[in-house]
């Protein structure tokens, strides 16, 4: 199934800043970057289970919102883009 | 039908800092903000084509990304979220 998920992280403070890599990092270990905190996972429901495990281990429940869309399995019919089409790497800089 | 609308606008620039405030306000005008740079709205065809042409106008094609996510009628089952539930103010001062 497909699973898009969408965070806001604080990252005013250097373990913003931390938490904010290491969601990133996460989510790259379960489907690919499209937008700066945008990404789109192809998961099982166990993994995406396991994906929210760690999401949730990590991110600063009063500070940072993690949302998930089920977008189906019929993925392809539900997007539309405009504008670049861009990937990041996570080690890069980060970009604020 | 529900359409996510996710984006990013370069903000290195005056000049994208205001396509960013621009299209934070043509989505305000169609749905809900959930996350800083991620829209939930309800339109009919008609009003996302119109949404769309109007976002296609402000955006740099070269620069900046939006994204469509088509959620079908039965929106509340295609959502969960972790974290803080936060609404933003398109006028207030800009989160970079």
């Amino acid at each position: 199934m497909y699973v898009l998920v969408t965070y806001d992280v604080e990252t005013m403070t250097s373990n913003g800043q931390r938490r904010l890599r290491q969601v990133a990092r996460q989510c790259l270990n379960y489907g690919q970057r499209v937008q700066n905190s945008v990404f789109e996972c192809s998961v099982s429901p166990a993994q995406f289970t396991e994906l929210r495990l760690k999401l949730s281990d990590i991110i600063d429940h009063k500070k940072d919102s993690i949302r998930f869309y089920f977008l189906g399995n019929n993925y392809s019919k539900r997007v539309e883009y405009i504008g670049v089409v861009t990937s990041y790497n996570v080690e890069d800089e980060l970009i604020i």
